[in-house]
């Protein structure tokens, strides 16, 4: 018997020096949030189909992976209906999860409620260039807050995340979807008003040339006078935001921003990073979705880094593994006692050391090459009777040397 | 509409406080696995069908949560068979990945190749107190090595992880499937023979009563010759992990221990610890199971901490939660002026503390008590125009001072 040992259409087996990247970034994350009070939590990650396939999830919906119902419930199905065969799905984003637990354990929850949550989400969607089928996303939360402190705080915690992460100035784009949809109204209106529709986009297309937020939204209030609350929650974050961040980083009022979501109730935000054309961070205010789920509503906010597109960009940045120093490959022989070689290693990691043991090659030569571009700083040999082992340094062999050595 | 908000039958919603325990569990048991070596690998959630179920597994096989095809191969099936239906599942362990992810990313890899893996595993098992059907496991499992070496290097690591987390004094118990084997084909002897099996069993027992297992292994190796290799290995790595454990923890010779599944070919072993039942880790040679795969066979040999077992040993253990003084909640009123407050808070952040800014309720003597039960350990009054605020400690009210106050 053979079996295919790719992992499934779209997925992705993570090497070590990968996960240790990964493992880096997200602590780096994860500390910045943590200084603001979010607390991770964390959900199943399967949840009842009927949650995710009437979550306002827009397209993620269709992409949902569907578990087949189990036992007696799948003897009883007679049809080939997706929706009967079915009973499960794996979550496709970290949103609706989140709703459903605050409904669920709001009594043992503090109030504002502040989560981080980093882990993975499932879409089937067709696989391509950078695009996985399982991927991680890292949010924060903030429950339980109407006013735009939420935002700000959101804004503030992500933005600085970004820049512990090294990414270069980043950029948060700002807009409200009152904004919009009071546009959207105007645009509606018949015949002869459609010069005011006219007469907007163009202010707006100004608005965005002149790249001053604050002087865009107190025009775009004179404009259409329905946006003048929206227009100045947007005034208050951008302002608080700038007088934070100082030279670090910058916040833009976009009013071409939109978000594909459909659980979107107020101000909306992105964030992009220098040399980067795509966004790095996404999210809005959702006041409406928990309602839904317990019957009252709840104010919340929300910011989700693309912990992959952030991966990626660290990945090109960081180039090659730098051997460590304190990593030392303690290589022993065949014949060695294993007691004297285990003892060897111990007495190595008592001073702090990672030591991993190593059966000795026929080519020593090559094998130390290997360890060394495995990331290992050090090597020792084990000599029996001989004491503590020696340790050395361990670089790889420019091409000149290995020619030499030939 | 009205939705269930509980999760998933059998799933479990983790709150901040208990990802916290979980998270700290974590983070001693990969530090100690790194200083021997070990680096943590991620395979994805989901693998295909057909290698999930003919990986000799056992019961396991059986409680995959299977994943339905999706569109044109969905829509080109014609039966209710559950395998025409379904083309992926949720993995049941990390072992099977593992095989899966050595066989495909090989020539990426070092060697020997020391693994950590850390991650849920899902099981349709029947519900039960404690049982849970997405759960954590957590790995290490050493790839290349074919002699005791390697197992001498995994009851090190895994001990050393138990003390760390502050389990007391675990033990290790230790046999060989290929004892075993021995064992049962001495108990196929017919008729005449059965006696021997009487006397051998008879011996075992005593020999469990010893308790000094070298003694024990060696009087084994007298009373079946065929056993005489694995007996010699199995003292070889008790009498390694003696002399290093010293007075901390116990290895022993048990000749009842068995484990349940099928892909074992020598040493086996468990870890249980003073004051529980039920073991907390266990692994042992599986040299056999990457061959499969691979067409090759690859020496391969794991150890495995029972990771919600070890968090609800350690749950019990730690009690409440305790406040920390570093946790500030900064309280502030709905008419006060986001900018100002943000900017106290980040004040209060640069000096190292954890801030989380709090709407000011109407009892707020009611309030702190919340608080401190959330583990906020001080607390600061938001003023405007006063400068940065004063940070003042926080603690329960003892039922009394409620009383007075009433």
């Amino acid at each position: 018997m053979k079996f295919e040992t790719a992992p499934p259409r779209g997925m992705k087996d993570l090497l070590p020096r990968e996960v240790e990247l990964r493992d880096r970034a997200a602590a780096t994350i994860l500390a910045t949030y943590r200084k603001y009070g979010f607390r991770r939590i964390e959900t199943p990650a399967l949840e009842n189909l009927g949650l995710l396939l009437s979550s306002e999830g827009g397209e993620n919906e269709k992409l949902v992976f569907k578990v087949l119902k189990r036992g007696a419930k799948l003897e009883s199905v007679a049809t080939l209906r997706e929706d009967d065969l079915a009973d499960l799905g794996l979550r496709f984003d970290l949103t609706v999860p989140l709703a459903r637990y605050y409904a669920h354990n709001r009594a043992e929850l503090p109030d504002p409620f502040k989560a981080i949550q980093i882990g993975p989400v499932w879409r089937a969607e067709r696989p391509q260039k950078g695009r996985f089928r399982q991927f991680t996303q890292c949010d924060i939360d903030i429950l339980g807050v109407a006013s735009e402190v939420a935002e700000i705080e959101l804004i503030l915690a992500t933005a600085e995340a970004l820049i512990e992460l090294g990414l270069e100035r980043p950029q948060i784009r700002l807009n409200d979807r009152r904004l919009l949809a009071a546009i959207a109204a105007q645009c509606g209106f018949a015949g002869p008003r459609q010069g005011d529709v006219f007469v907007t986009l163009d202010k707006l297309d100004r608005i965005g040339r002149e790249r001053d937020p604050v002087a865009a939204l107190a025009q775009l209030a004179e404009t259409i006078p329905a946006v003048r609350e929206p227009a100045g929650v947007l005034h208050t974050i951008v302002s608080t935001i700038e007088a934070e961040a100082g030279p670090r980083y910058g916040i833009a009022f976009d009013p071409t921003l939109v978000r594909g979501m459909g659980y979107y109730t107020g101000p909306i935000f992105e964030a992009t990073c220098e040399g980067y054309g795509a966004s790095v961070a996404g999210g809005g205010r959702y006041d409406r979705m928990i309602g839904r789920l317990l019957g009252e509503d709840v104010p919340a906010c929300g910011f989700s880094i693309g912990f992959e597109r952030v991966v990626s960009i660290l990945e090109a940045k960081s180039g090659l593994v730098r051997p460590d120093r304190d990593r030392v490959a303690l290589i022993f022989e065949r014949g060695d006692g294993p007691g004297e070689v285990i003892a060897a290693a111990n007495r190595l990691r008592s001073g702090g050391r990672v030591v991993s043991l190593t059966l000795k090659r026929k080519n020593l030569a090559r094998q130390l090459d290997d360890l060394a571009r495995d990331g290992f700083g050090s090597y020792a040999i084990f000599r029996a009777g001989a004491g503590a082992p020696e340790v050395k340094p361990l670089a790889l062999r420019t091409p000149e040397a290995k020619r030499a050595d030939a």
